[in-house]
């Protein structure tokens, strides 16, 4: 398996799975000199963490973070930043029974395709678990882009049918963090966990979509053919297990509009050109342009229910039924706000970097 | 500007721009022993070319590929394979008026704001006629794919409001051929025509959906992580100007679905695991089910109308206004089907040589 | 600091520094079902650790490396594989009066320039120590290597003025692993010690060479421009520290001398095609040709001496002298050994992957 | 064939080989703004270009540089330069009756080991003739570090036996320019002409060293690990063809001394830090220190020589001889001077824009 590593000049390698030992990352590329704590990848880790309401898996665990290295006296020092949690409540009993069945929706067949051997507890390095490497490369990416103003935010907007209404950039933040399913509108936010709840009462799960804004972000971040910043977002977003679609702007609306009806115009603010509309998400020709800049993500839902399904028994190579028990989030949009934070961040650190808008060698 | 070039293993660099010398690519990574030959590369131009039907830019371009090297006898040698196009119908003029005025949409300002000169000529790099070296680079790839018997269709399903009904994926490249949009639904394909040619004379443009269909791609393919073969995917495709959305398989559909009506179950097709349905689009994991690959792109209404509107002159900082005349398509979707399948062939090829499918060195 | 991470196919990260918490590695690229156990990558660590002789730093370090990921009943599994070592024996303090007073040959002051900060204690991440990251790599590429009966042998050949005789090549492993110098003549063995406790007792040090012989190559591997195999050899030598110099085959003897008495003549050895000489040391136009695989280096002196020297107190800008206490190797040639093994499996391991003479994905 | 790609931020794709129908590279990542022009490119290409002297091939090249892209009104634009060389002179016949004999010392042998095919056509891609993309691409990096005020000169210092004396280094380029062997010491050069004159009357070839400086380096340059600065160089400069061996500072000669002899002591001079000798070269723990950069390589015997050879055919399967007509340069030295300087230029330019000291998007 290659294909761990992401990032050109903020270099972010993951490890670990689900039952496995550990879970980590080890993050290259990051300028001495900047104020980092194990705190402020713990305080990230937390808002990811299973078991802290209700509409999430019941497994628990404490995610305690450790720093091994790249922290000289509250500071980067310049030298790779390597940080790990150890798995400690892995229970991989109720995987055993589905060790040669495939589970519909999962990586199990394809990743026995590829490697012949495939580490079924816990989903093993398919599981969600391992966004745990993305949160430490985002938490570190966030405190850079902390230095320009720049701010990452996420928040659900669909679970299911239930759509939430459009809320003030400026509040979504805060009232995104005011409900456990991480909707800024409060009344669907109800209604999406009432949802989520009656959905896992059958066994089942919900798909829904979540959706990143990030203000200050300066103009001219991005490269205009192959390594466009939208086209590094979409592969960053796409990269994170369940999701099935992106959007930049207003995506997939634009398919059915006119030119004259959704072009961004510009106008002067004061010394600033903006653009009146923000049809494009912040960015035209695969680099940003001083707006707000906005990505929405399709995920599927949880492919772990309860509910009896067909396979395939790979050893026997016969049809045959499998019920999954284990812990699972029945809507894991709630969950992914963060890592699609932490997506995003390191796709920004990364070009900020490659740009010229940071110092790859020191903050000062 | 660096971005440039894409792939790991299959390497395509490109360069040009509308109104400059010539456009061209560089592909390195393409094992010896495969036959190609200038016109396997033309083949592929001319479904590209401007000036074929009335629903196009009336820019005329021969475009004659010339091959710099790496085919030796008929056969690639393994050495860079460099081919490239001379511009010859580039008509500047137009946009001297347009110099310090960006165009709403286009990437004029982005591009000014990074590089602080831009070549407004034709829209320079930033010009959907760059193209071409998308196109270099996917014919070759095509050709690797056949070895395997892999084969990329793609098709225009929807103009603005125009849908296309579903079409059996075995008449669909035969089907889409057969009009000048590219869509395999006839009747769908007046309708589309009509449309775009009533938005061309309104001076206006339109955006549609684009779906590209891979057939034959062996269970498999794609890293489990960062580099998913849906989110290499997912990169090219937002890669391509105009594109403001990707989704794989079921997309945004799924956001809300359940998992039980969408977890795509496994079945025993003699001695083949097929899945029932193809929600997932061919990849679960990240990695290649054996199933057909299916993305669909969001594909935005060209920028380019000739409308007037609101600008900025960036010279005198103060607000302005604009009118484009140049020649444009007024839908890009027709031409971007042979792009979009471009993307993906080179996606497919460099994953099909890092996970071992197609050896490096040599076709034997 | 970027640059930690070493391959394309075979990708190693490596972390940690001299005194702080951890050191390690994380190996990206392995295939599944090699074999692999923590005690192959604790053996390797076995090699390289100090305190082993009286000729080697006093600093003692168990080393027990903790593998956090990666092994799934006894064999890869195709995820990263993350291995590390906690630093046990620090001693700070004798760093402490060196602060800001660059010592001499190593990268404190270069460090300094660079990241405004540096981690003095112990060289930090430019401590010798950070090669327990390479050795863990190469105790991994080592074992792919051997499904290919690959063996990579290291051993000294240069101490100060001592210089070994020429030693069969089946003989080198044995003669070289009975003496603490690790040179195969045994002779010059006894010299080189006599030489390197004779400097040691003056408080200086003594540079040396050290070849590395790899057996069992085939013909064809390396990329013949840029990425040819001697060039990448180069770099991963040239990148361990003290390293100077850096020769393949005969080196730096060929500028010295004529086509006629040096070019490798081909003969018939039954079926293989073989050279009479070996001046090319194995590679011809950047690729393998075959022939064992000759490499050699040139080791600085210990810069660490306890001799008085000059240097410039960087907070009060003025001249001054220091002298080093801590400890350290008078002669690092011996330890070197199984770094320069290392550097050259995980080179050899890359180009294996690439040039599909391994499978990416699995072992079968 | 993948490898034709180098750098990571300054990124050179080559192409072309010594018989097809043009050579050229790519260069993706040049910030926008940097004057240049089609003559500064043809400028180092005449440096490199044969049949310049007495001393070299007979084979009669223009190369006359043609500018495909990238620049627009006399600076880059920030777009890949590409650039190219038609071939004129290729005289093919000659090479017909080595077809499957594979010349001692080529890379014929390992080439087709590799790709099984083979353009033995003046050596294909292995001939000296592809380092016009390497002078294209170190003309361009040249221009970029000017604007640092960094000069990098090459100089041959040994030719066969016959060795340079030292020459102060302001006078190097100067003395060095003065005669057909690029060697700084007058005396020495006469004797190395003679020397190669008379080798080329016997058939034979004679190889020697090229030493490059590079002054004006700021300190700060290099990563630490991995991608040191002398660990890249040592790559790029191993990675042009017939180069064996590579020092940087005093190489191989810091084998046989003692810390005490040879570490740089700094001292100050005025406000500046540097060191009283320079053995390491420039870099010390993979970062320069502000100090001239030296590096040395070691040049085989051009391996064409006109003596007959034993080698094998390799249809046949037999042992066999052959007798190299063709054209080709006795000592390949004088001409590598400036492939060297590229070499060093494009690591130098690549590592520049890493650090930051150039901004990556515009020169202002």
């Amino acid at each position: 398996m290659a294909g761990n590593i992401t990032g050109k000049m903020f270099q972010v390698t993951t490890f670990g799975s689900s039952h496995g030992k550990a879970l980590g990352a080890v993050v290259d590329g990051c300028p001495a000199g900047l104020e980092l704590s194990r705190e402020d990848i713990q305080a990230e880790l937390e808002r990811r963490r299973p078991g802290t309401s209700n509409i999430t898996t019941t497994r628990e665990e404490t995610d305690i973070i450790e720093v091994l290295s790249g922290i000289f006296k509250g500071k980067t020092d310049g030298t790779p930043i390597a940080a790990m949690v150890y798995n400690k409540d892995a229970d991989s009993s109720a995987y055993e029974p589905l060790k040669n069945k495939p589970r519909p929706g999962h990586g199990d067949y394809t990743w026995t395709s590829k490697y012949g051997i495939y580490d079924y507890r816990g989903g093993g390095r398919g599981s969600g678990r391992i966004t745990i490497g993305h949160v430490i490369g985002g938490a570190i990416a966030k405190k850079l882009l902390k230095l320009l103003k720049i701010n990452v935010i996420s928040h659900v907007t669909q679970v299911g049918d239930v759509t939430a209404k459009h809320v003030a950039y400026s509040l979504i933040e805060e009232y995104a963090s005011q409900n456990p399913v991480r909707c800024a509108d409060q009344k669907a936010a109800a209604e999406m966990e009432e949802k989520i709840m009656e959905t896992q009462k059958k066994g089942d799960s919900v798909g829904g979509i979540v959706e990143t804004l990030t203000f200050g972000v300066p103009a001219g971040l991005g490269e205009p053919v192959f390594d466009k910043l939208d086209a590094d977002l979409a592969k960053a977003l796409m990269g994170i297990g369940a999701v099935k679609g992106v959007e930049i702007g207003f995506g997939f609306k634009l398919a059915h509009a006119t030119g004259s009806a959704t072009n961004d115009e510009y106008y002067l603010d004061g010394k600033d050109i903006k653009t009146t509309t923000n049809t494009s998400g912040g960015i035209i020709g695969g680099i940003s342009n001083g707006m707000p800049i906005v990505t929405r993500i399709a995920v599927k839902p949880t492919p772990s229910i309860s509910i009896q399904q067909k396979t395939v028994d790979l050893i026997k190579m016969e049809e045959t039924e499998i019920k999954i028990v284990g812990r699972h989030d029945p809507c894991i949009c709630p969950r992914l706000t963060v890592v699609a934070e932490a997506a995003v961040a390191m796709v920004l650190a990364d070009h900020l970097l490659k740009a010229g808008f940071i110092n790859p060698n020191k903050i000062s």
